[in-house]
């Protein structure tokens, strides 16, 4: 079957084990074919396939908890990327070293729940929210740092930490687990998400595309400068140092077996409730399941 | 305290994140001067290290139950590396693509649980255990294939797979973990091991460390550029592009949150017992702890 799938950004390094187990017929060997799409504007992504237009894609973990809000039926069923380390990322010539210095700074973010949380951090240190000035930049945090647009940003540090650095303007990140003491940046983290109903109407196709996506995360791990290779064939234009850089940055993120990783959306369904995003906490189970792989075999045999 | 730490093999790229720990004083901070010592003979390790004349260091895990089996009270406190992909390290132009294939080759093997686990594999084969030849090479898989004193030899695929392929030997490894259905290759994940007196009695300094060890992975995923520095720092002689390229390839491969992993120590106590090691299956818990970590704090902050 055809099986449209939406990115939560343009395809780049970081999608790369999807990239690999499509270039090596993974999707194929089951009869999908896999069409990846790639949103012009990230915030669409959500709405996308909550109403079914696109059945799967990708988002943030902290995206399926407001979708749920919205009463959206979509449903994580893997994980791409576990906890890149997210945050603001300030040239070093800013003087931002803490969310204080932050006042009368422009600060970029992608899009809405990113300013949710710079809100947070701002009322947390009891200042008026109307200190910083908040810019949405979408797709282009480091092209806003670099034209002035904007004096800082928030990004991952496996992304346009690396695009800002490569560009000449060295920068640091000042991440927002640790502002906001959360432990971890799974908010973050990059999830396989489908529309419920397409998922309860396709177990087989869900379950072979889960495992193939493994397959591809595995390969990836295992065999980087290949991955590399296939990544550029499916889209050379990122034949490019930086490109290249960022792969690398990537490697230490990609999930290990893509699966959901309970503790993390414990975690975040909390954050979401303190974010203001939900008033109650979301029951995390609603939110995601790990169904869809194989048991694997054990070192019983 | 000074703190004698026994490495598994010599100091190498997959060491780094120890490594960098102790170059951004994240052990001195805590009055622990840690001193580095490299085994000439990796078999040496355990007993060393079981016996008491130094106190911690590492070792895989296949080896922490073996240890048990002989009496020695050692325990693992963390993690270091997760499961690297193990294997025959096989040269393309060898015929070599099953287990049945070694008949009649040379094979090569670090210490004795290399040729527990190929003799195992022949034995479920149905082939008689001297239908190959065990050669014992000790730390050097890969100079053993170079100088063809034997046809392949066990190795990981993010080590001697990359050594060999850059002195112009293109390879393939089979995992072990395939041939024998074990699902994983955690028998092989590199684990923080301590003699349980010591540990017992230095509560605060282990506590400490593992801390420490946890920042140095975090930094290494995070900077691995800045960490390769710190390696060759240490070590000047690594500064080669053969070892830069192992040092990528084991990206993927450090431990996240250097915790031990329920789920592996109980797949490796099953593999264990079968491969006769032990009569019995040993209880995991007698082998690890993750009591030393701290707790991290919850994102319910």
């Amino acid at each position: 079957m055809q099986l449209p799938f939406l990115l939560n950004w343009y395809l780049n390094p970081y999608h790369t084990p999807l990239v690999v187990a499509k270039q090596l017929g993974y999707f194929s060997e089951n009869d999908i074919e896999l069409s990846i799409l790639e949103p012009t504007n990230p915030s669409d992504v959500t709405k996308i396939i909550g109403q079914g237009h696109v059945s799967i894609g990708l988002k943030a973990m902290v995206h399926c908890f407001a979708a749920r809000v919205r009463g959206f039926p979509i449903k994580s069923i893997a994980t791409l990327l576990d906890e890149p380390p997210t945050g603001l990322i300030v040239p070093n010539f800013q003087n931002i070293h803490s969310i204080k210095d932050i006042a009368d700074k422009k600060i970029g973010y992608v899009g809405e729940f990113g300013k949710i949380m710079i809100d947070h951090l701002v009322r947390c240190a009891d200042m008026p929210l109307d200190c910083y000035e908040a810019v949405r930049v979408g797709m282009d945090a480091a092209k806003a740092i670099l034209s002035q647009q904007v004096d800082a940003a928030i990004g991952i540090s496996c992304f346009q930490q690396i695009e800002l650095e490569d560009a000449g303007i060295p920068c640091h990140l000042l991440r927002i687990d640790r502002l906001a003491h959360l432990g971890c940046c799974c908010f973050c983290s990059i999830q396989v998400i489908g529309h419920e109903t397409f998922l309860n109407n396709n177990p087989t196709i869900i379950s072979q595309f889960v495992n193939a996506l493994q397959r591809g995360a595995e390969f990836t791990r295992e065999y980087p400068h290949e991955a590399w290779e296939y990544l550029l064939m499916e889209k050379p234009s990122l034949n490019t140092p930086t490109f290249h850089k960022i792969f690398l940055h990537n490697l230490p993120f990609f999930s290990r077996d893509c699966h959901n990783v309970s503790r993390d959306w414990n975690q975040v369904a909390q954050y979401v409730k303190k974010l203001g995003i939900s008033d109650e906490i979301i029951e995390p189970n609603t939110c995601y399941t790990n169904d869809y792989f194989n048991l694997n075999p054990t070192c019983a045999a």
